[in-house]
């Protein structure tokens, strides 16, 4: 059952190793995809997590997208991790989705290695991208940004409401990137939306036009950036202005005790190793500290208030369908994904519904309610 | 050996729990004291973490300095611990020492239930305790304060370089705690100096008065207090001011990977509820930001720029001494405690010598010095 051990050739992994898994919960099965499909929920092997395994007549393996590593001194990172051009590209605030066809249909798999039902219908409504999936057998890689949908909301000028930009085209089963130079030119040739390429820099002068992008990205509200060697053949690396890590300590801090606390940690640490390449002085690091004390405090005060006003505080989405019965289907899977989310408003606007999602983060709601009526607290 | 059985017997626990935590190393032996003794590292049953069991002939138990729960939300805090009246006394910024004799002679352990060498001669030489211990087989527990020692700095106007506060007398074994009343008539007898009693006020009042004694201590850059039964029946609780607060944020942001994750998020928590329960309007809310802010960023960015400038970072305390043996024998203690010291200025002054105790924070240097090389981190 199952084609394990058609599985394990395709990956060239022991069959065991994949049974193993199976039973221990770590490669979950999905079949509510036609065709069904495994999901590798850690690494296994060389086998990245987020990957994802369909198990039709003929097996198609989807690669987890390899984890970005960041830098946190940018300068020494750069001359460790480069050997001579480096590409600059933009790094969009959304949520990474793998685009690609099975069994002639388009798929989109979030990052975990999933079947999205809403990211797909949207994305299928895209006739340029379903062009390149009939005639390329390739996977796209790239962000969902934009305020229409359930997973991370940033308004983008160039697609306010829901956007897909690629930022890597691979290969089916082996992973492969392509350069940047022939992914650039195959993305214009079916015309779809790429992430913005800034240049393609020498090692050594790379840090400081970074340093110039990211205070305009920072001006435009924008995330960040991904350093890449133009053939693909380094490990990429990723890296952001201070306001972008302060903006996700703002959200992390309306939900305190349901984000992790390296979650805070890292992006508190960041913060220091930038200020000291950054060679600010008094003023700068005041304005810096301001930052980042108001995006701890303000959000988690005002959480402690809702909830002692006993509200019920929620991270809300907004959504845009055709149907009542596609709501239905994404809450199904938020739910099977271990989201609880609440349906809020839901507004005809001229063919489309727009609803309102209300994710629950029920660690914050009871914990602060608990504090607030014992006034202490266990930990 | 080792007198398991009249161990066992003295704390009403059976025999093999003691020999599988000795064995599990939960309970430790020391031999560099006369009697030796053993040291609860964790709480066993009902027995406190932090208990010492001296091996003399006849066996002495000092039992573990019960953990104090911190109020998070103040007037829920009391409302649901206290039942009448509500003692509030000062709690002192310093270390936890218990004093008591064993055969005879003065010994001080820390909250660890280790002896400290430095602690105990220091306190030796307090005539009143000396003469308290003579006539009373009791145990002292109080914070030693001042700039002078090799744990926690804090300078007192009225102890700036080394004092002992005492805030409970407890019963050897049972550690049953004495009323307030009986205990501050005792210590004034012996003329002892003991932690400040601010009052004694009804359940209803005390919220509010709490709130103005903390305006005062933190005027005065002093840590808190310790809201106490009068009678000392029921659990107290503690309570700091936000400059508390953010001044452990600022000594723990110096070694920003030395200190746990928890430490940095429960006092940053600790500030959310505060400023609720203040109802802080914008203006309030905005100084304490710029407070957390900076306490966070200011001590992380000079440890970075220093370790940049190949400094070792260490954390630095003042000891005042009679011998050269003495500095020694405190450096061989802290080693075994796990503190790695080396030995900064040594200058005499009088009779006395006066000596630096650089203490390494070992993951702070090496994450900030690999983070500035590789420019990346695993984490």
């Amino acid at each position: 059952m199952y084609k394990i051990k058609e599985i394990a050739e395709a990956l060239d992994i022991e069959p065991w190793r994949i049974r193993g898994a199976i039973e221990r919960g770590t490669i979950k099965f999905r079949d509510d995809f036609s065709p069904p499909y495994f999901v590798f929920t850690r690494a296994l092997g060389k086998i990245e997590a987020g990957t994802a395994i369909f198990l039709g007549e003929k097996i198609e393996v989807i690669r987890g997208f390899p984890k970005i590593k960041r830098a946190f001194f940018l300068s020494n990172a750069v001359k460790n991790h480069f050997e001579d051009k480096v590409a600059v590209e933009e790094k969009m605030n959304g949520y990474n989705v793998r685009v690609f066809s099975i069994k002639k249909k388009l798929v989109a798999i979030t990052r975990g290695g999933y079947v999205c039902p809403y990211t797909t219908n949207k994305i299928r409504k895209n006739k340029k991208i379903s062009r390149f999936l009939k005639e390329n057998n390739k996977v796209l890689c790239g962000e969902v940004v934009g305020l229409e949908n359930p997973y991370a909301i940033h308004c983008y000028e160039e697609a306010p409401k829901f956007g897909y930009f690629v930022f890597d085209i691979r290969e089916k089963g082996s992973n492969m990137p392509m350069s940047i130079k022939e992914k650039n030119s195959l993305l214009e040739e079916y015309v779809i939306e790429k992430v913005r390429l800034f240049g393609i820099y020498s090692k050594e002068e790379v840090v400081e036009k970074t340093f110039e992008i990211l205070k305009k990205l920072e001006e435009e509200n924008r995330e960040g950036v991904v350093l890449k060697d133009p053939e693909m053949k380094l490990e990429p690396l990723k890296y952001t202005p201070s306001k972008t890590n302060t903006s996700d300590l703002r959200h992390a801090f309306r939900f305190p005790f349901d984000f992790g606390r390296d979650f805070f940690f890292s992006r508190i640490i960041r913060e220091g190793f930038q200020a000291v390449e950054l060679e600010e002085d008094e003023e700068e690091l005041k304005e810096r500290a301001k930052r980042i004390g108001e995006s701890i405090l303000f959000p988690m005060v005002e959480t402690i208030r809702r909830v002692r006003n006993k509200e019920v505080v929620t991270d809300d989405y907004q959504i845009r369908v055709e149907s009542m019965e596609e709501i239905k289907t994404l809450m199904r899977y938020l739910q099977r994904q271990g989201v609880t989310c609440i349906l809020g408003d839901v507004m005809q606007e001229n063919k489309n519904l727009v609803a309102t999602l209300k994710r629950i983060r029920p660690n914050s709601n009871d914990k602060i309610k608990s504090i607030l009526e014992k006034g202490v607290t266990s930990e």
